[in-house]
């Protein structure tokens, strides 16, 4: 276990800051430089300190966390310095100090900072030290904080978007629509990013895609569709066949005779009566912009009676003209009766109107989504084929908070250990090693914490897996 | 109500950027971006469009929201530009859009963007819209992200700080600890500021401080003190008078006689036996270093055996060098409990000793609290002059989102609403006044809301405020 500190990282090409402006050293409490301080003037700040980083409990009822924010963490070490300004303000806010402290300040980053770690990503569980940080304890104090802040959010919703994963099933679509109910805007970015690595295929939130390359999914809102007034506000109605072969001067007679069609055959018929020409419009303006990529929501006015005929008129029409739509959102309703209704629908239209695979056209099911209705929706039996999830899941609503913790476990080689009437907070003193311990069908099996300088485990009968990597 | 657009903000002397620099046109839902295509295609995008910003219910059980993030909107909408970096990035994204959507999107501002908002701070309610957006309707729409992601959790800490003195009452000091717990970085600086908004006292956030000038405080934490092995690790006892007219050349030898004489005064005998040595040298040093505003956290071993006692003995140790000491904070166990009996402490030293005021020092008490937690301590009866509140505060943990939305009402002053299944998810349609009417005593009596060419109330025995301010 040798250790590659900040200045190493700092030489092999320059570790990027962190990926949010607005992490810097002055993102921590208050405590860290007034505690800071004082360990300067007891000329302590240079004790070799050990901290742990850990949660004591694995967060929504589960038996799992995955971990995260282990990059921004690094980036941060690698960049830690304070600017003129910084000192400056801190100079502000603790004016009783004395001058050469802010000299102390001045001169410190983490390359004497040791960080040792569980890969990102990895399951994690309650107790086991997800980093070990080394270091004069002045400057690792002022690191709690971040550190903390970088990795509980992190951690909690990847541990989410895994768990959503797991009820959801390999074969489904999950993409993640929270941006707008995020924990404020970084916190929709880093849902975003930490989402993907917990198992989404794609998110909504073009930043978070630009900034990590996240697929970007999105088609359009209830608010496109009611814009529409009809279909006489579609000034340009021609499309070009996918092959580009042939023009279709008139689109929306096009779309309008299919409509007809389906009216008037032998399956269908009666199941629906005049569609929202408001709808209509949006439709067909929708798939004028993208045939390719034609996705329609389709429960703006009524799902059955108007949003998936209006879809399958305009989805025909495309498909005359070599296009295939790519399917319908619903967000509101009763999604598994909606999904199972919709899905008739679409194989009545391909034996009818013998278009094959339309059968498969894809259900995408948005609306207040989280891991019991997803799980609901299985026991009901469904045909959604995607889900749009964002509230619950970038908010963690069923637990909004992972509580990790940073608790010193040794100073100056000494064991330290923080009591506490709850026995749950007593810390486990003492510098650790860890190992997880895989079975040799290589599924891992337990981690144990030995001591330091402790023999690790034997391998009798199983594989050992150092699980700290070196940074 | 006349209206100040963008650019005229602008000419004002320049609206600054918004606070995080993540906060970009491009922070949105890429739907937001295909809709503005097909509008455009469409030859729509410059349909005028009115949307109303508002929530459908008070969030945490209550009856009323405190609305946040308008500052943030004005500034993202002033500043409301794209790179040509994001330009780019866009065109990779949406590879089948024409070269002259993108021409399109470069060219766009809020310049034609009216905003007409409630004061930031106000009290709000379900459906009165906190905000009424004006303009084209494929910039509007790629606003609605923005916006929503800037208000909604605004918004709900604001009001969870709100409940939070209410149920502290006037008199009690709040600080906001969340920044570790928070939902990311940002979360965590949006949190400090808008809980300051609420009516909190503090932060312990150093980076909130400096950006909004909120008041920072801190002191220590378990690790400083479990850092210290002894009193001998003090190198410097040395303390000069607050006055500057002697030094004590050994502060340690007067905190250790003052622990001899607590212990062996009549009242307190026999209520702790021998206190923590580390524990004392950390309290010890963290005097020397701060005895102006000595605060000590006496959780860490024991604390009516350990903590306060030790407290107690630096505290009379300053105040013979004419310091006052500020206070201590509990972090654990029964707040009730252990506040009253510190209380008593407190109260047989003064007693004791004839300390003046020493009944009355601080007791700050932290650790998991919540409105519920502080209700039940009020209930049982405590001694504590200030809560440190973190992690159900500031992730807003009973209930981690405010569902703000942003629904269209107008197009081309054409009315526009949006079915549901659900009712509550109706949308109230056409552009709308709002009114707060307030009694004759000052009080706001009912928000109603007209058509905007409908006349306004009548003033008939109360008074009429139009809560709409333009911007």
């Amino acid at each position: 276990m040798a250790a590659a500190n900040g200045d190493a990282c700092r030489s092999v090409g320059g570790v990027p800051r962190p990926t949010n402006p607005m992490v810097t050293p002055l993102l921590t409490d208050l405590y860290q430089f007034t505690m800071a301080y004082a360990y300067w003037k007891a000329g302590k700040h240079l004790d070799r300190a050990v901290f742990d980083l850990y949660f004591r409990k694995n967060p929504f009822g589960g038996e799992f966390t995955i971990f995260g924010g282990l990059e921004e963490c690094i980036r941060f070490i690698a960049n830690f310095k304070f600017t003129e300004e910084e000192i400056k303000f801190l100079r502000s806010v603790m004016p009783a100090c004395e001058d050469d402290f802010f000299e102390y300040l001045r001169s410190i980053d983490c390359s004497d900072v040791e960080v040792y770690a569980i890969p990102e990503g990895y399951a994690v569980f309650p107790k086991v030290p997800l980093m070990r940080i080394e270091g004069p304890v002045a400057v690792v104090q002022l690191l709690e904080t971040p550190f903390l802040s970088l990795v509980n959010y992190a951690s909690l919703v990847t541990t989410n978007a895994a768990r959503h994963r797991l009820v959801a099933g390999k074969s489904k679509n999950l993409l993640e629509f929270g941006l707008r109910r995020a924990q404020g805007p970084d916190g929709g970015i880093s849902a975003s990013r930490y989402c993907y690595m917990g198992g989404f295929d794609a998110t909504s939130n073009v930043a978070a895609g630009r900034l990590f390359g996240i697929p970007i999914r999105g088609t359009h809102s209830h608010a496109f569709v009611s814009s529409f007034m009809g279909l006489d506000e579609i000034t340009d109605k021609t499309l070009t066949s996918s092959d580009g072969s042939n023009t279709c001067e008139d689109f929306i007679s096009l779309v309008q005779n299919w409509l007809i069609r389906i009216q008037d055959s032998s399956s269908l018929h009666g199941t629906f009566g005049e569609t929202s020409q408001s709808e209509l419009a949006a439709f067909t303006s929708y798939a004028l912009a993208f045939p390719n990529s034609f996705l329609a929501l389709v429960d703006t006015y009524d799902v059955m009676r108007s949003g998936v005929p209006n879809f399958c008129a305009v989805a025909l029409a495309l498909n005359d003209m070599g296009y295939k739509a790519v399917g319908i959102r619903l967000d509101s309703g009763d999604l598994a009766y909606l999904s199972v209704e919709a899905r008739k629908f679409f194989h009545a239209v391909e034996k009818e109107f013998v278009v094959v695979g339309f059968g498969k056209t894809s259900i995408t099911a948005s609306n207040d989504l989280n891991e019991e209705t997803i799980d609901a929706l299985n026991k009901q039996g469904h045909e959604v084929d995607a889900f749009g999830i964002g509230t619950y899941l970038v908010t963690c609503y069923a637990q909004a908070a992972l509580g990790c913790v940073f608790k010193l476990v040794e100073i100056n080689k000494q064991p330290r250990i923080k009591l506490s009437e709850d026995v749950m907070k007593v810390s486990i003193p003492c510098k650790k090693k860890c190992y997880r311990l895989y079975g040799k069908e290589g599924y891992p099996l337990v981690d144990i914490m030995t001591g330091e300088d402790e023999p690790g485990p034997k391998m009798v009968g199983f594989m050992i897996y150092h699980s700290f990597i070196d940074w």
